[in-house]
């Protein structure tokens, strides 16, 4: 049975979505290639990443101090102090090349390797010198304290990274430290932005014949698809003609992993849209229509031979960046590989606290998102927030200072809400609105 | 007079670090290239951008309907229709060759051009056909109803965007929709990675002698320095000796615009970092130490004849990482022309709402940084948290279930933090510790 175009909520079209593409090939292909370390951030790995080596590879002082056999060190204190022959130094960076017997130590720095014999480290703070080759230990430490031991850290043959798992920069330090200098990852999902609607032009051309407007939503979309790990192509605009449509839509299911057409504002663009999908099935159109302000004629189908997910986006720019963010983005991610279920809450996005300026009203059935702009709290004018250098950093919002969230007045057809919108923030369904002075959380644009 | 080694709260030590950049060359030179808009995305505008046309350049419906001219609508009600006479179809995209005499009207799709002598728009909804070429009009318009008037939305020779603002999605939207294909922005700061440590070896170096490790930090570094928009040039690994140490950082400092000195961890490689600083200086080293936990041993200066800043970061990975985020990140965006007072709230941090696993102890004299790993609170085990398809957006993250922040045992000087931290939880100067439980803000790690 076809879905009618009744208006989902968000929550089961995001399941929509990502049932649609994980097990895709997209998502879920053997397909992959090799990445530079130092390029790798963002690459979703293709397989687990499995240890090579021992991380440390040697038993390594955590300390500056000296290297001791712990058991000398029992009972020490500071009225008796244990008495510790200084067989030597270990630089960082060399190997130790001392052998310690009983009742002798070695100096070792943070980072050095332990001498044979040696099993743990009293930190220099801990100890005098007692004469010219003697060392005073005034407390005593633990057979393993201030040591890692071979393998302690990572350990070589155990799996540190998970298939799916798009790299952090922090992955890319252990991965570094395991010598790891190639990863192997999925390849960037190809992604079509095709523009349609008979008044829309690209933006480079010349100077607007009456009637015309410049296509202002492919380039912020590609902006936000490379972002987001994917390989953009802009596609020629498509006139709203239902042979024009269908004809540029196969050539995009041929090419592309995953297509987003951007809709066209004229009466029954839409209607094309999804008849065109139907005809490319099946399965064809699985949602027309969203629960969403702005953002209700969306429509989402697979399409084609290689069953294709393809996205009808509305035309309006805001309409369509704000469906790609709380949408898009989630297809994007996932036709590259990324694990639904990796460790990292998904999609990342920034936020911050900020106290509505003036109240907000709410169309109750619908998700709604609001374009605000943010403003200093201590003046009422356009002035910029500060917050780079002096600012508070993000972790620690919640002191008293927060700036203030001001709706942008507008509608989502209007380009300048593009660059007066700071961030968004979204009100659920069945919210009656927000009051002025409310505390919200406000997405920042990207 | 020289600042000693205290340890600098970190909102001064920001205060002085952008005090260090802005007014230095990179931050506020002439230098400036083309980019083109399908990749300037994260660039930052070189100068003001003026609109150099009109949006709309022509005087569009916002709705389907009926162009009208207002007056002859008036006192129109379901009761008591006005009726006019169709003069004829706008289609979107075309110019509108109708003239509109009184009593006279013209359908028009929304985004189409009005004819001339309408002044509004009577929505679809409002009207019906009275025959062949009547239509009935059931509500008046005022003078601009439903339309956008040439110029209103974006006026040409306004100013739309400011020099130094960070070009983010929106951005791009607003200027594919002026037709800017080409936009003048500031070069990328080139930024210097110098790694150094008598027991560092680079990362795709063969198998380790005893006492060596790898280096971890320039890589995630790297890939750091180029998402904030930044060029990373990662150099040859300095060893722990005065000497080489200032020739490294000589050649730096003539070529970069902002260098990153990643200590050893060995006895006295700090003081060389300092002393080394100075001997380029004047000004030399302007912040010996962070009350920032970890990160303690950070150093900061300026140094050589072009008055280059330069950190010292500590060599532990963990500690490296966070003094970046919370300090070097802002150096980055501002050696790369970025006004500190730019519109959004910055640097952009994505964060998540958590609750605390476990208790963490503080540190009460500095800020703390805590890497924590997230799981499902419906296991205490080490699933994922499941967000992605069928979690909550972002923005909305205030119901009910909240993903477990579980503190990452483990010092910083550990490689397998860095693999099982999803985020950072800060804990103010003079936080007394957060008991199990507290609702805490993760700043995710990306």
């Amino acid at each position: 049975m076809k879905p009618t175009a009744v208006h989902l909520p968000l929550e089961e079209a995001r399941r929509l979505v990502s049932g649609a593409i994980v097990g895709s090939p997209a998502h879920g292909g053997p397909a992959a290639e090799e990445a530079d370390l130092f390029r790798a951030r963002g690459r979703v790995l293709a397989g687990p990443v499995l240890a090579p080596e021992n991380v440390p590879a040697f038993c390594r002082s955590t300390v500056d101090g000296y290297a001791v056999t712990a058991a000398d060190t029992f009972g020490a204190s500071e009225g008796a102090p244990a008495l510790l022959e200084l067989a030597g130094r270990v630089p960082a960076g060399r190997p130790a090349d001392i052998r310690l017997g009983p009742g002798s130590c070695a100096a070792v720095a943070t980072g050095a390797m332990l001498p044979e014999g040696a099993d743990a480290v009293v930190m220099v703070e801990h100890t005098g010198e007692a004469g010219a080759d003697l060392v005073e230990v005034r407390r005593p430490v633990a057979p393993g304290e201030n040591v890692v031991r071979p393998g302690e850290d990572v350990a070589a043959g155990s799996e540190v990274l998970r298939a799916g798992r798009r790299l952090t920069s922090f992955d890319l330090g252990l991965l570094a430290a395991l010598g790891l200098t190639r990863v192997v990852v999925r390849p960037r999902p190809r992604v079509a932005v095709l523009p349609t609607g008979d008044e829309v032009v690209p933006p480079e051309a010349g100077p607007l014949a009456p009637g015309q407007v410049r296509d202002c939503v492919s380039a912020p979309l590609a902006g936000l698809v490379s972002s987001d790990g994917g390989d953009p192509v802009v596609g020629a605009v498509v006139p709203d003609d239902p042979t024009a449509l269908l004809a540029a839509l196969e050539r995009a299911c041929a090419e592309a992993d995953l297509v987003f057409l951007v809709g066209g504002s004229s009466v029954g663009a839409r209607d094309h849209t999804a008849d065109v999908l139907d005809r490319l099935g099946p399965p064809g159109v699985l949602l027309h229509g969203l629960a969403l302000k702005p953002g209700k004629p969306t429509v989402f189908g697979v399409c084609g031979p290689r069953r294709v997910p393809v996205f009808g986006l509305p035309g309006h720019p805001v309409s369509a960046l704000v469906v790609y963010r709380v949408l898009g983005r989630l297809a994007v991610r996932l036709a590259g590989g990324e694990e639904p279920g990796a460790v990292r809450p998904w999609p990342p996005e920034p936020t911050l606290r900020a106290r509505l300026a003036e109240a907000v009203p709410s169309d109750q059935g619908r998700e709604e998102y609001v374009c605000v702009a943010l403003q200093s709290e201590h003046d009422g004018s356009d002035r910029p927030v500060r917050r780079g250098p002096a600012g508070a950093p993000a972790a620690g919002q919640s002191g008293g200072h927060l700036p203030l969230a001001v709706p942008v007045p507008g509608k989502s057809g209007l380009v300048s809400t593009l660059s007066r919108a700071d961030g968004l923030v979204r009100l659920p369904v069945g919210c009656r609105g927000l009051e002025a002075g409310t505390v919200v959380e406000v997405t920042l644009l990207d």
